[in-house]
């Protein structure tokens, strides 16, 4: 790790000192409207939320997007903090990635300067802190000069946009006052704590049409150009200032960049966030608000990586997830997913997100798959996870009356209530089956990618049939909390046996279970296949779903280990297709080792983390979670941000760059990852009766604590290694693994011996 | 002229020198269906249309899309010959745009190196030839490195793409095999006539993560990384040849970058294109069919820039035109104006464009404004523009049966002769018509940015009144060609007198025609207008349409000179709009200076000169051209390339950049201006009894030449001052002004004394 800088815990904040790493490494700011990307240079685009299908960009993305020279007025040298387009041999080049914030630390020649951004906690602004220090002994003086790429542009006609410094403001000021154009934030404003002695708009005068940004046009002149622009496509928000700096001295200054409905708003919002203390406030808050949700559950385990992990970045990755995760691909069963993880941190807004989700059903019990109602993709497997989240949001928050609150479904008239909601859905799985009575594949399930196999009516998902009898169960589960509902629950399991027996009959091969069966009667997964002969997710959701006897479940898992395990990970399945096959669809025409087709899919390592757990192989979970961890040393040259989990290692079948990682950050692995660590190996769940505390520790930790609010009290556990379980809490030992529910507000003591 | 290059005729070149021009020069190479574009560095995209709405890219556009290095194998020293990042101070550096083919030379420390582009008369490839010469007295070890960015991501999705280096091509594949896209074109291959010493295919290894073009990583070793490459978001496509060369020694290496539909049709493809002399041979075809076209109409008049832009420049920006101007917003209106403007160069090409149109003609008389059925803006103009092509048409060929010729309607069952379509466009402007009895606005008309006057079915338009008029009296004249029609031609004259009754009682001002009446009964372009008091359209079109007498004609006329004339030529109206107006559209919402809203919008200045010719007005006529021409020093730093006539000039009332030109090439006025030199300077134009003579020649002239083939006859037209117009065809004085139609292939002297 030390390849690319470490974990500073008491600041929690990663600090990245390699300022080269294999990719640019990624970050977000964001509140509920507000997106902002952000690397370790401080590039990436940011955008305001009109709705849910338009957004108004703020500053591009790509390169230089925002910038910060430092220019020494005596010597005429400049050169850029945050990227070092001119490779200056910085004293000092840090980038911290906080919570709520991104700060840049660079020391050039006796001037230390920062660079950190936030973003205010509602609104639609990106706020800067500059600040320069003279750490010479003789006075400096010195240009500072803050520049961005403003998406001045609303729309694609130059001809309505112009950009000026506007006196009222003492700021620039980008208008775009476009014709019949339905939303109102037409214009860019930036502005300063202090006024500039210069300033750019176009590129054309600052970067210069033949330069480049090691060496701009604008840093060769005493001051930038001044001027105005209009009819451009390369507008910039450039502001000098030129600062005197006594031995020691340091000043501030503070930007803002943001988006306004005309002037008069640029004025008023920038005057609003400009006000002293407002940039520092808003990071305390967001830390607030972050430090709330952390301290809902702490580990204290051996592995200080994994702590700081559960503690504080997994949780900042949901965070992102659950605001602005599936904005672009709003995925009914992503939601679904999330809303399981979300009901530990915040019950009020999983409930929300439940009743979302269950507005986008269908009345026959198919939910959408995207919530788009363009990209009406006939995706089957929505239903099926639905009671696992209703039951997480039950076990964590008691709330029973969730069941009975009513809900539209999609595009007509009917209602139902969530229970009939659920109800529906399941019908719709089982009363879908094929001629080998599993349930039918239709336009796809969990893996989207096979997306040929079921158009007909014909093709059968042996995960898909096994993701029901897994949603079977926990229907039954939630009917037993609900009571009075022996009968369903007797009618249900008749159900689910027979159609667990159609998946033995049909699915099973022994030592795995195939994939699915196509159109063509052809089996997908199976040992009679050149490629693709098994598949990850069917054997670990046959040890969620309880398909078989353990020793079966056993037999299943050693598969995965033998047939799917690499370097970096488990692959979703092997060997990947290397030939184009209409008949699947999609995913055999990825290259080897790209997403479903045979990468280490990390979504689909978490269900094996959880399989692992359930069938108590603790040692084997561990090593797992640790393959595909940023510790792992061959995930050192992988691009992944040591502070997220990526979605996605490229497989070991691809020939080129095996283990590279292109994109984190959003991905449902975040919550399963967490979910695997602190619900199956530190094993402290939620239960409807209780908090559930069994673990399932590997062999090379003896002891760790979690602390953890569940209803409201506090649970301070320790866990001790003795050999033989046992629970205490408050002093008094359990009869099995639950702890009791205690009122809001009150802390406990609870010791688990393993 | 000099701050750019100088034009050379005898090779038809324009010959670029200067390489750090106010922006990158633009330039088109281009097939039926393949078009590049290519500045004067090399850069610019190239791609194939597939379909009208679709196409697949070869070469992405933007920084370094094409680019040739050298290196000096003993030195180490390297550098681009085409872009010059690095700055280096070349002894030789110039652009050749020539006819078909661009060109680079370069020289530097002994090296000359050259690199020329094609694109094959059919197919979809660009052929490069590189050319490396030792100009030193000492042998010469450099590597020569052919580079660009292929558009290999045919879809967005990465997981379908990899590249490697094909054996069997002896050449770069990129390979990107996706589900379920509708075309073949799946791959790209770039081969060349020698075995290249080594490769690279992505710019991870070429140009490196945070390497520039400047500086690429490749460069720094011995032999590029020879790697293919998969899952790639930058794809590039590097050879490097590793060259002896003794002093004087020249070697020559051809590249092929195509599209296939696979890798044994690369194999094919490529082996066709680097044949010995396919690369020149494929100039040539393009030089000879260039020529025939120049041919058809040739100038010699004392202005030499005059004459070099309608012997080549002007027919080449036409021939873009035709082919591809159209492409992407393709009007009815554009299409019409552009296919009178063809019928002198092809009469075949002409007529089929005449009922390409008229298919997208509505059964009410009203066309389409774009082809894009999406696209469906209601304007309203669409068929005042088919009677001028009409007989244009008619003049140039002499062919009548097109008026027969059977045509459907768009959309719907009805179909109609060429003639009926006609008709009903004039019923549908004359059965529309408001309260004043001038012709309804609706949704615009060729100001169509003017676009939210008429939606109430209630507003105006002057201009749209005047043109009727005008097309009334080509309508008349076709009749009258046609000849039976008396009725017709009686009462369709009738009718026009009541319209222009109508015109002159309330669009008429004295001294000027205002715009238009909008739907809440204001008055646009009238004196009453605090801004948009004068437009410069409906006054040029007063002229065409004969609306005055002569000595109304010319007060009105006064007032553009009066108004509207800047420094760079015409504005389209002043003052320009600086407040919103959402009565008037779009066009007020533009900066002032910006297209319609009072930019030099060369197509309305064309319409002046023809306009000045009709009032044999010669002076202000030729004084108009030059004002927009390249070679007005105005127009100096315009930004505009010397080889074209651009679209518009940001007009005087731009705080920033008045008389810049973001963007040149593809507009209707190159064909206007055109036909305002050949047509009414020169005055040799098609009538349907014979060729009219009849110059408005300026008194800087005394003499002039036209070669101008008519009906397949050539006439060499010598033009003398003598202060009386005498027209002698074969040593025959003529009476009037019109020359015989000659037998095809025959050739005529002919002096017109003016």
């Amino acid at each position: 790790m030390a390849k690319i800088g470490y974990f500073d815990d008491s600041k929690k904040e990663y600090v990245i000192t390699n300022m080269r790493p294999r990719r640019p490494l990624s970050n977000y700011l964001w509140n509920e409207l507000f997106l902002m990307e952000i690397d370790n240079f401080g590039f990436g685009e940011s955008w305001l939320r009109i709705s849910p299908e338009e957004r108004r960009g703020l500053i591009y993305g790509g390169e230089a997007s925002r910038m910060v020279y430092v220019k020494d007025r005596e010597t005429g040298e400049f050169y850029d903090i945050n990227r070092n387009y001119q490779n200056k041999q910085f004293d000092k080049y840090e980038c911290h990635v906080g919570i709520g914030y991104q700060q840049l630390v660079n020391e050039y020649k006796g001037i230390e300067t920062t660079f950190t951004v936030t973003v205010p906690t509602n609104g639609h602004a990106e706020l800067w802190k500059l600040t320069a220090k003279n750490t010479s002994d003789t006075v400096k003086k010195i240009d500072l000069i803050s520049y961005c790429r403003p998406a001045a542009n609303v729309t694609t006609h130059l001809a309505y946009g112009h950009a000026r410094y506007e006196e009222s403001l003492d700021g620039l000021y980008y208008y775009h006052d476009a014709f019949a154009v339905d939303h109102d934030y037409s214009g860019i404003y930036i502005k300063a704590s202090i006024s500039p002695d210069s300033y750019d708009l176009s590129n054309i005068n600052f970067k210069g049409t033949y330069n480049t940004w090691a060496n701009p046009q604008g840093l060769s002149n005493d001051k930038l150009s001044n001027k105005g622009t209009s009819f451009d496509d390369s507008y910039c928000g450039a502001l000098q200032f030129a600062l005197e700096l006594n031995p020691g001295e340091e000043k501030v200054i503070y930007v803002v960049v943001g988006i306004s409905t005309g002037l008069d708003n640029a004025i008023e919002l920038s005057a609003k966030y400009l006000q002293e203390g407002v940039f520092e406030s808003t990071i305390a808050a967001v830390k607030r608000e972050a430090d709330d949700m952390d301290n809902l559950y702490i580990a204290n385990t051996p592995d200080e990586y994994i702590n700081t992990m559960v503690n504080t970045w997994l949780k900042r990755q949901i965070s992102l997830g659950k605001t602005w995760g599936r904005v672009c691909s709003k995925g009914f069963r992503d939601i679904m997913q999330d809303t399981a993880g979300l009901a530990a941190f915040d019950g009020k807004m999983a409930r929300e997100k439940i009743l979302l989700c269950l507005a986008h059903q269908r009345p026959n019990g198919n939910p959408m798959r995207a919530f788009d109602p363009i990209a009406r993709t006939p995706y089957y497997d929505g239903a099926a996870w639905i009671p696992a989240t209703i039951l997480a949001y039950l076990n964590e928050t008691g709330d029973l009356s969730v069941l009975d609150e009513v809900c539209p479904y999609f595009e007509c008239d009917e209602s139902g209530t969530v229970f009939d909601h659920m109800y529906r859905g399941l019908r719709f799985l089982l009363d879908n089956r094929g001629a080998r009575n599993m349930v039918l594949w239709g336009g796809g399930d969990w893996n989207d990618s096979i997306n040929n196999t079921g158009y007909q009516q014909k093709g059968e998902s042996a995960w898909l049939s096994i993701a029901t009898v897994k949603a079977l169960t926990e229907f039954c589960r939630i009917c037993e909390i609900m009571g009075g509902k022996e009968d369903l629950i007797a009618k249900t399991k008749e159900e689910q046996a027979v159609l667990k027996a159609a998946i033995l009959e049909n699915a099973f091969e022994g030592d795995q279970f195939i994939y699915g069966i196509t159109d063509w009667d052809e089996k997908v997964g199976s040992k009679e296949n050149v490629e693709g002969q098994t598949y990850l997710n069917t054997q670990t959701w046959a040890v969620l779903a309880n398909m078989l006897d353990e020793e079966g479940l056993n037999t299943v898992m050693n598969t995965v280990e033998e047939k799917l395990k690499c370097a970096f990970g488990y692959v979703q399945c092997a060997p990947a297709y290397t030939k184009k096959d209409e008949h699947i669809g999609r995913m055999a025409y990825f290259i080897p080792g790209g997403y479903e087709n045979g990468s280490v899919y990390n979504h689909g390592v978490a269900f094996k983390i959880v399989a692992d757990c359930m069938l108590g192989k603790a040692d084997t979970a561990f090593d797992t979670l640790k393959l595909i961890s940023y510790d792992n040393p061959a995930n050192d040259d992988s691009g992944v941000e040591p502070y997220v989990v990526t979605n996605m290692y490229l497989g070991p079948q691809d020939p080129y760059r095996p283990g590279f990682s292109y994109y984190s950050w959003i991905t449902g692995t975040a919550g399963w990852i967490y979910r695997g660590v602190t619900e199956f190996i530190l094993g402290v769940s939620g239960e409807f009766t209780g908090l559930k505390i069994k673990p399932c520790i590997p062999s090379v930790w003896n002891e760790a604590t979690v602390s953890r609010v569940y209803r409201g009290a506090t649970y301070n556990i320790s866990f001790k290694r003795t050999g033989s379980y046992k629970l205490i809490v408050d002093g008094e030992t359990m009869d099995g693994c639950i702890a009791p529910i205690f009122p809001e507000g009150t802390t406990h003591t609870v010791v688990c011996e393993f």
